[in-house]
């Protein structure tokens, strides 16, 4: 899917670590709801509320998954759930341009 | 507005300045389209083809406008009209995030 159609933006972005990450949140008609981010090259550590679905659709990055030592390579394309309620990290190498989505259980 | 309705966005960012500024295009059912952007502290030009109003919906700069020797501070909330095909320069004091609209004439 390379756009969203029938959605609300929110037109003032998130800013998150000073700006080095900014997201823009688009809602659907069901009241559900993703953002559109990108990362600045950086390490930053994120808490969940809701289990989430973070692709990545352009650039490369490590993730560090909760529960997990080992760090994994993403690259533009991939994708990876991140539990409810927990935290992981991220090591984007890149200029990251990402879609979360939030999924409730 | 804080918002826009029954818009289709582009899932991915355009990057410009190796990611230093960033913006999401929105597309109207009409066909009319804006982009939602961040900006970077940081010093950049941009070439306009049709007219713009740029809105800063945050954060502080300043800009030189075609045919202006002087630069104007502008800050979020505010906005400025650029003139088709056309250059104009602008300094992000800090980030910036902000909504531009093409204006067919």
């Amino acid at each position: 899917m390379t756009e969203f159609t029938n959605v609300t933006i929110t037109k003032a972005a998130n800013v998150y670590f000073d700006g080095k990450v900014t997201s823009r949140k688009i809602t659907f008609t069901d009241g559900s709801f993703k953002t559109l981010g990108i990362m600045m090259p950086g390490d930053y550590k994120f808490g969940t509320a809701e289990k989430e679905l973070m692709e990545i659709t352009g650039g490369d990055c490590e993730i560090l998954l909760p529960g997990s030592s080992e760090w994994q390579t993403i690259q533009g394309g991939e994708s990876f759930y991140v539990p409810a309620n927990s935290e992981f990290e991220i090591k984007a190498k890149t200029i990251v341009d990402y879609c979360c989505n939030y999924i409730s259980e």
